[in-house]
């Protein structure tokens, strides 16, 4: 647990969530966490979650771009259009970066190094619209930062056509796998290659658009954005 | 639709998923598709599916490995044990692929290119031990090809250990989303660059274990799956 404590951003200390029936994981439980900070580092190093809520009973996961602010998500409404019917929806929000495949001398101990976030709790439809309008500029700024900053504003009639939700961080928890396989040690000597293969996501060049009409050069912020 | 089909490995041709009400989407109704080659394409690029069921009355969604087997997935019981106390689970299984941040003039249309699949069903123990152990080696070569004949098979305590869900591929739909933004006729002289900045995850440099006591050298499907 400490080892990925220290993994969280500096700064003061925010404490933890409180534990709750929730969030409390059946499996591998060494591997959880509630310290806020790291919490806060995983959601802020990504910009897809997977929103899972219920529908007719059954459940459904759709890929949704979400933004943080403080102690609450903003999720965009393009995938979720079902749960954005209704309000007071509850859902369980995920987010996962894969950090490595962890292969080890025996097919049991394979792993994958990994961080994630789970949020359970009651997504609620953002009305008002100064509110609606920060969300999505946290949204554009979450995928790409200063973004939000470099286009034009949302005008009150794309504001009334995109659906925001927003969603507490209250039951929350994280969960982290760092380091190599955990072999047997009658595995030891065998024969295969064993150790971490590391994954990571890379923003490649851009690419204008075909229909621009002034071809700008690339902005700062974007060229800092995909060194 | 036929741009994204012909993205679909080659070969012969294997028609369409018939669209359900749980796979007809509310939104974005042009992205979606059923053909199947397109969909095995996209689930066989990735190894994580975020998983969701119903757990008293709530949603959950956790981050699980997968592999596919012609019409079946198979699901790595490492995080969904409380899925797996059951058998006969509804289930929504997801994968989605980043391939590229959609940067429009205006913050309304901004998007993300993306392939992603939702496969809805009633996922199953694995309990013939036989299977178990060919969808083990299944789960390890859809992480890195080949691996599954380069390391320890699991003995009979191991396979005891290890649940695995099976889902068959039949409610079934993909979403796919290419190409640049898709600006206002009335935004394209605006001064904000536009364009798309595509998104690709990368494997890196395989780093050895410090125990492992034979350190063999990087073995060739390996060090093709890092080029």
């Amino acid at each position: 647990m400490s080892a990925t404590t220290a993994d969280a951003t500096a700064g003061p200390p925010l404490g933890s969530y409180p534990p709750a029936a929730s969030t409390t994981p059946t499996r591998a439980r060494e591997r959880v966490t509630y310290d806020r900070a790291l919490v806060h580092s995983i959601l802020d190093a990504a910009y897809l979650c997977h929103l899972g809520f219920v529908a007719d009973g059954r459940p459904v996961v759709l890929p949704t771009l979400y933004a943080r602010d403080g102690e609450r998500l903003y999720l965009h409404g393009s995938t979720g259009a079902r749960a954005l019917r209704h309000d007071g929806l509850p859902v369980c929000v995920t987010v996962t970066h894969v950090d490595g495949l962890v292969l080890a001398k025996s097919a049991f101990h394979h792993s994958i190094n990994y961080r994630s976030v789970v949020v359970h709790g009651t997504a609620r439809r953002v009305t008002d619209p100064a509110r609606a309008r920060a969300a999505l500029d946290s949204l554009v700024n979450a995928v790409v930062p200063g973004r939000a900053e470099d286009c034009r504003p949302a005008n009150a009639k794309e504001l009334a056509a995109t659906a925001v939700l927003e969603l507490d961080l209250a039951e929350v928890s994280a969960k982290v796998r760092v380091g190599g396989p955990h072999d047997d040690p009658a595995d030891l000597e065998l024969p295969h290659w064993s150790g971490v293969v590391p994954v990571r996501t890379v923003n490649g060049t851009p690419l204008p658009a075909e229909d621009d009409g002034t071809r700008p050069e690339l902005p700062r912020y974007l060229r800092e954005f995909v060194a």
